[in-house]
């Protein structure tokens, strides 16, 4: 940091990389040496003095101190490992670089001696990751969720209040610029399991394998299981959520995304749209939530350039910066199976309206030991089926699937959805 | 900080104080040095090996890094003050001592070298100054609002779920320990304005004026205002909130403490019982929103705990340690008088039961310019008085104060209640 200015350079000058140049516009010890960008030529609403194609450039450039990275994808790793080891501090907003490949950058970092910060990573403009480390410091956790992907939150917000289906609401979420063209990152969950992953390791100062979360995403469910949810007290929500459990007798950590039916006296049900929520739950803290704008330019902007200036504050003071923001574990989590968690379950079955089908579901539930909290058929479908829904009490996920595979043996009775209730 | 021990004295060993050594025994570097406390031979949950009941002890104890202050109360400033000039760091949850003093104590801080914390002064266990400081540092605010204190929420809260007067729901906060058997500094809003005051210093770099702060406490809500505000689709919360304003073509900071009404679809009315909540608008970032609980013996330890924690990462490393969480402004805003504000309000007005009452109210509006967006009467009174509620539009309150005069000027109208709306 020569002259008292922070240098930096810049990876990728998209919706996040232009709205960072224009916060950091007002900051005259804040110079950007540089950008990698894939076109130098494409029109854009800022400009940068020194455009080039090859991110190695920033890497090994002596004149910069900091690189942002927010390009995102995993081809990245590389120019990143290659910064590290020129000694450069790094504020990154990719989370599914950091959910793949960040225990091996942490490590890179530690030994280089520079800070890896990535604030905007997780539900975007909210504070959460520098709360966590600082001061929250002091508890430990047994559970983190959230509501971490807009897309999703946005569509089944739509679903619910004006009654369109799922590809509907995809499409509307398209056409406002929620959803990209091709929605698969978000839909299915894979943008909410890597950043829960991210927020499971500081909360819990473990390693987590991505490859051992349960993930389902968001695309079947349909404007009727948002409706019978609302009649019981529910709203349906896309969550992602890390906690301790005992199952087996073995503590681990039960760690996924899928949909769930949340009740609507709880906070989290009320989280709408692209709105983003973290919740912690934790002693001596006991809960505390987060909540605020997930994504988007400007509050993406705001974590990368908070990023930007809490490294500044420290820079080039002293030897070892920001101890408390390193990665401090390298031991890898006990991951739970889904097949061996616990949880309550809405199903919605599709059967035959005869007289003995209710009683049926309840000998299947009853074989492997699980309880109804409630049990409703809503008329009957115009094919002459009926639609039953029940809600278990809890039980583990394996013995439902055995019954769900009992219920579904005959030739006439299907499991339309099954969500898990929170 | 010898042996890499950080040495701590703690001022007050009641609750929260009791509760910091509860949570800092499992930290194997920290040192609790000394303790001052009023009563030497009181019970308390823990030890501590040297107790005294002389605070300047700590503050000129050579062997103490760091002084946690969990006392409270504005005597202790002196104490405060000495230990400053010796060098010590300051973690403390007085928000009192930070409104008052807060500005000479900072800038004592920034002559000595040492760093002032005071994550618990504010929304207990929520992290708020150090998000504001940190990952939001690049924003530029125009609002922080919150419901800071859990003693009126809680009283609010359940005067709205069981339909029971203030009094009733004060002695049931009594018996559960939410509120002091002194609840005055609760209820009248002083608390909340304390925190209020804490958080616009921090949030738009101004020094705040405590006295020029407009404050108004819920003694004066009655189960059958919740129940009017209801009706019409609110709730009412003590809001403390500090916003930037434009009054008399004059920027000012507007702050003040009151009850307001809240539209139910706000996220923040949703806030029940003893939890805070805390609400910021800004650029880049847009609104956020920090829930969780505002007090008690752990959670209020959790924030004392982290800053504690981020002080030890720091110290003893370098000179300037934690540059971020200094106060680095020395002017003193221009705030707002209550006045000049403009509101919408809830008026309760008790009349006759004439028919041209309503004409009146509805020409003494006219003649101040206050525009109204609802006007009901509720039936008739045991007394054959009136009841009249009206919300009005955007007005500036001296002009509802006129109007109110006005209407008051008969011998037999009143005007019950006056609640401004958010």
């Amino acid at each position: 940091m020569e002259n008292n200015k922070l240098k930096i350079g810049i990876i990728g000058l998209g919706t996040v990389g232009q709205g960072v140049v224009k916060v950091l516009s007002k900051y005259d010890d804040i110079e950007i040496v540089s950008a990698a960008v894939k076109n130098i030529n494409k029109q854009r609403e800022v400009t940068v003095q020194n455009l080039t194609q090859d991110p190695y450039e920033l890497a090994r450039n002596a004149d910069i101190d900091v690189i942002v990275e927010v390009a995102g994808g995993c081809e990245i790793l590389d120019v990143l490992v290659e910064a590290v080891k020129n000694k450069k501090h790094i504020v990154m907003a990719n989370k599914e670089l950091l959910a793949r490949h960040g225990a091996m950058l942490f490590d890179l970092a530690k030994e280089n001696g520079v800070s890896i910060l990535y604030e905007a990573a997780v539900a975007g403009g909210i504070p959460i990751i520098m709360p966590i480390k600082t001061s929250l410091k002091a508890n430990s956790f047994n559970f983190v969720a959230g509501i971490l992907n807009g897309t999703t939150n946005y569509i089944l917000t739509k679903m619910e209040e004006e009654n369109l289906s799922y590809e509907e609401c995809l499409k509307k979420a398209q056409e406002l610029g929620y959803a990209e063209a091709d929605p698969w990152s978000d839909v299915e969950g894979y943008d909410a399991m890597y950043k829960i992953a991210i927020l499971a390791n500081i909360v819990f100062n473990k390693r987590i394998d991505i490859n051992k979360i349960y993930r389902e995403g968001i695309t079947k469910i349909t404007a009727f299981d948002i409706q019978i949810a609302d009649e019981l007290g529910y709203k349906i929500k896309l969550i992602a959520q890390a906690k301790k459990a005992q199952y087996d007798n073995k503590e681990m950590l039960d760690i996924r995304v899928h949909p769930m039916l949340v009740q609507k006296s709880k906070a989290i049900s009320e989280i709408k749209n692209a709105t983003n929520a973290v919740m912690l739950d934790g002693f001596p803290v006991d809960k505390v939530m987060f909540v605020g704008p997930g994504a988007g330019q400007f509050p993406t902007s705001s974590s990368v350039a908070g990023d930007i200036l809490t490294l500044k504050a420290e820079i080039n003071r002293r030897e070892e910066i920001l101890p408390l923001m390193a990665c401090h574990h390298s031991v890898y989590a006990e991951q739970a199976d889904i097949e061996d968690t616990i949880n309550c379950y809405y199903i919605r079955i599709s059967t035959r309206n005869n007289p003995g089908e209710i009683g049926k579901i309840g000998t299947a539930c009853g074989e492997f030991g699980i309880n109804l909290s409630c049990i409703i058929q809503k008329g009957t479908n115009q094919d002459g089926s009926a639609t039953i829904i029940v809600i278990t009490e809890n039980s583990i996920e394996k013995n439902i699937n055995k019954m769900i595979n009992k219920l579904e043996s005959d030739n006439y009775t299907k499991i339309v959805n099954k969500i898990r209730v929170m």
